[in-house]
C-alpha cells in the first residue's frame, strides 16, 4: 500500500477529550464547538458516549446534545460510544447515525473500564453490533488496548486478531484499532495492520492513537505508509482513558492536519478555521 | 538501508535545552546533571556554546564547565557549539573534544542568529572546520533550518545539499542536519537523507529534530527507516532556538529512549537512571 492522498479525521474532543479532562462543558459550548468544527470542514465527530452519567458526568447530556445538533449540516456524521444494550437504546432514540462498540484486548482494562472481562465484553459487543445494524445504525467495532496495556503490559497481536475475527462475524461497517495506552510502536503497527487488513478485506480500518509518550506521530506515519486513511484525533490533543494510568493525550487534530497538509495529503479541513476551533476550546477550558 | 539495531543519542539539554528556556543554572547543577546523565549511560553531550555571554547568559560559564568536568568518565565526549574564531579559540583552550559548526540554510535566520547571511557564514564555517581539525578537535559540521524556516518558509532541498557539499570540502568528522524550526516532514526526510548520504559517503550523519508541532517522532521514524543512527535529544524535551518564533522543544531523550527500546533498538542508556535525570532536571527548573 502507498500513502493515501486523502485522509479522514474523526474529531473526538467532545467524547474522549473532555471525558479525560473531566470537564463539564455546558451544552451551549459543546454545540458552539461542533458548529465551529463543522464549519472548518470536519465531517465525522464522535460527540458523546451513552454511558452511566454517574460514572462519566461529562457525558450526561448525551440525549440533549443529539437533539440540538445543527440540522443544516448534511454530510456530517455524529457518532457515540456505547457499552451495553441500554446505551444502544439511548443512541437509537437519540437518532445517532453511528455507534462505536469496543472490546479491550486487556482483560484487566476491560474489567476496570466495562466491569467485565474481555470474553464477556466480546459476547455483548457481538450482540450489540447485530442489534445496532438491525436498527439501521452504522457500527464501528473495535479493539481497545490493541497495542499494549499500561496495566498488563504486552498484548499479543494474535489476541487482537482473534478479537477482530469475532467482531467481524456480525459484519460491522468499520473496524477500529485503538492504542488506548499510547504504548504501541511502529513495529507493532507494521505487524498488526497488514494482518488485520488480511482479515477484514476492504472494510474500513481506522486507528485511534494516544500520545502518552509522544510516539503517536511515529505510529501515524507507519499507518499512513500502509495506506490507512482514517484516524481519530482530538482538538488540542485532549483526552485519554480515565481508567488507565498515564494514558494521556490524543493525536491533536490541528497538528495532524498541518502534518498531513505539509506532506501533500488532503483532509478537507480549513487550517485557519481549525486554528480558531483550538482558540475556542482553549477559552472554554480556561473558563 | 534498514533500521539500525543501535542508536546513539547526543544529549543537548545543557546547550539547546536551557538556552531556549533562558535558565541560568548554576555550575554545580550543570555538573550534577552531567554526572547523572553519564551514570545513566549517556556518552555524547553537547554541554555549552562558546558564544558572546551577553547574548546568551546561560552559556557564560562555558570555560568553567569544561574545567570541572568529571575526569573518571572515559569514553564520554563533551562538545560545544561555536560560531566564530573567538569561539574556536575558547573551545581549544577549554580542551573541548568536539565543536559543532552550523550554517543556516535560511538567510534570514542566519542574519538573526549569526549576524551574517548564509554565504558569509559558510565561508567562516569552512575556515573554522579547517582550523579546528588542525587543532586536533573533532568537528561536526551541519546545516540548520535544513527542512524549512518559520521566517522564510520552504527551504529548497538543493540549497541544503549545496551547503553540505561545501561543508564537506574541509572534511569534517560528521555532518548534521537540523530541523531547527520543527517544520520538516517525513517526505523531506525521505528525499534529503538519501541525497545527503550520496554526497557524504560513510561519514557519520546525525539529525537534530525539533518538535514544535509534534511531528518530530514521525521524522525520527522516517530517519530510522533509512538507517540513521545518530540523533540529538534533550532531557524533558527542553529547547529551541531563541531567534526563531515558535521553534519550541527538542525530541525528549527519555521518550526517544523508551520508543527505541520498545522497538528493540539499543541506546546503551539505563531507562530507570534516565528517569531519575528527568526528575533531577524538573527539580532544577522548579527552583
Amino acid at each position: 500500500m502507498k500513502q493515501p492522498s486523502r485522509v479522514f479525521l474523526r474529531e473526538v474532543v467532545l467524547r474522549d477529550g473532555i471525558q479525560q479532562e473531566n470537564i463539564l462543558l455546558p451544552l451551549s459550548k459543546k454545540l458552539a464547538l461542533i458548529e465551529a468544527l463543522t464549519e472548518a470542514g470536519v465531517r465525522d465527530l464522535e460527540i458523546t458516549s451513552f454511558v452511566n452519567p454517574e460514572k462519566v458526568p461529562a457525558m450526561a447530556d448525551a440525549e440533549a446534545l443529539f437533539s440540538r445538533l445543527p440540522k443544516e449540516h448534511q454530510g456530517v456524521r455524529y457518532s457515540a460510544l456505547i457499552f451495553n444494550e441500554k446505551g444502544l437504546d439511548r443512541a437509537r432514540k437519540a437518532a445517532a447515525q453511528e455507534v462505536a462498540v469496543f472490546v479491550s484486548a486487556s482483560d484487566t482494562h476491560s474489567r476496570r473500564n466495562m466491569g467485565k472481562g474481555t470474553r464477556d465484553a466480546l459476547e455483548d459487543a457481538v450482540m450489540l453490533i447485530l442489534k445496532a445494524k438491525d436498527a439501521g445504525i452504522r457500527v464501528r467495532a473495535g479493539v481497545s488496548n490493541a497495542f499494549g496495556c499500561t496495566l498488563e503490559g504486552n498484548v499479543p497481536g494474535q489476541v487482537v486478531l482473534d478479537l477482530v475475527g469475532e467482531l467481524m462475524q456480525p459484519d460491522p461497517d468499520e473496524i477500529g484499532l485503538a492504542d488506548t495506552s499510547g504504548i504501541g510502536n511502529p513495529c507493532q503497527m507494521r505487524d498488526l495492520i497488514p494482518a488485520c487488513r488480511g482479515m477484514i478485506g476492504d472494510k474500513r480500518l481506522s486507528l485511534h492513537l494516544h500520545n502518552a509518550h509522544g510516539w503517536a506521530f511515529a505510529n501515524l506515519l507507519a499507518a499512513l505508509d500502509m495506506g490507512v486513511a482514517h484516524f481519530d484525533t482530538s482538538l488540542g490533543g485532549t483526552g485519554g482513558c480515565p481508567f488507565l494510568p498515564g494514558a494521556a493525550g490524543n493525536l491533536p487534530t490541528e497538528q495532524v492536519h498541518s502534518f498531513l497538509t505539509a506532506m501533500g495529503i488532503h483532509t478537507g479541513i480549513d487550517g485557519q478555521r481549525l486554528g480558531s476551533c483550538v482558540q475556542l476550546l482553549r477559552q472554554m477550558l480556561v473558563c
